[in-house]
């Protein structure tokens, strides 16, 4: 089957796709290097926010440039897109976590597993990209 | 609706499951932090195959640590499972890709974008961990 080209998508497009989704992965580094986990999140604006554990917070306390990255995979027709968010995570006051719910569209984000995330971080964009696999392409690109 | 319970997963349980999978996500560094971008993959034995266009290996001369991610999320039931792979990124030579392509019991990697993607790049695990969510916790629980 050809593959298909790869379209940039501009913020706004970035921005529209993932305000329709639930599950992102946050990308940072730990001692050991870069890793990826999957976050339930919500939308402040273009704020990427959602809440922590307690005792899984301590890379957040340093302002260090971490990713958010959301996609759509359709196994079906190879196709599909990707939005890369990235910024340095923050925590959030507890005293601002009230205005903050006002800014949530949607919404708060809510974890589906159990424990106390009651630790509210948000990543404010510096850097957005995204890109959709786009028409089928040549075939005789290989 | 009540939260559920994170389950971890064995070695085996994650090899299992990303045998199922097509698309994960490689996380790595560049000059600005930590990054996630989906990647076709294929598993050759426990190693994660992928192919990639010679303009984008640049990170993976430098023998630092990477982390593959694969997750399955079913929005319906807030469920789902999460695995990753860490160890470093390295370059398959040319001369051993035939062998490597005996290894791939799936058939090779497929990107699904055009483009030339000749460069054949393998993480070889040296951390292995997976959680999935498990049953419906005490609604006590928040």
């Amino acid at each position: 089957m050809p593959q298909r080209s790869l379209v940039e998508l501009t913020s706004e497009d970035c921005f529209a796709l993932l305000s329709g989704e639930r599950v992102g992965r946050l990308a940072y580094c730990d001692a050991i290097g870069p890793v990826a986990i999957p976050v339930n999140f919500a939308l402040a604006g273009h704020d990427i926010v959602f809440r922590m554990e307690p005792q899984n917070t301590a890379f957040a306390s340093a302002p260090d440039m971490v990713a958010f990255e959301a996609d759509r995979v359709d196994d079906s027709q190879d196709s599909g897109w990707s939005v890369v968010v990235r910024g340095r995570l923050t925590t959030v006051d507890l005293d601002d976590v009230p205005m903050l719910l006002g800014e949530l569209s949607a919404g708060p984000p809510r974890p589906w597993a159990a424990g106390v995330h009651n630790v509210w971080v948000r990543i404010r964009p510096e850097l957005v990209t995204g890109r959709r696999l786009g028409e089928r392409a040549d075939p005789l690109v290989i």
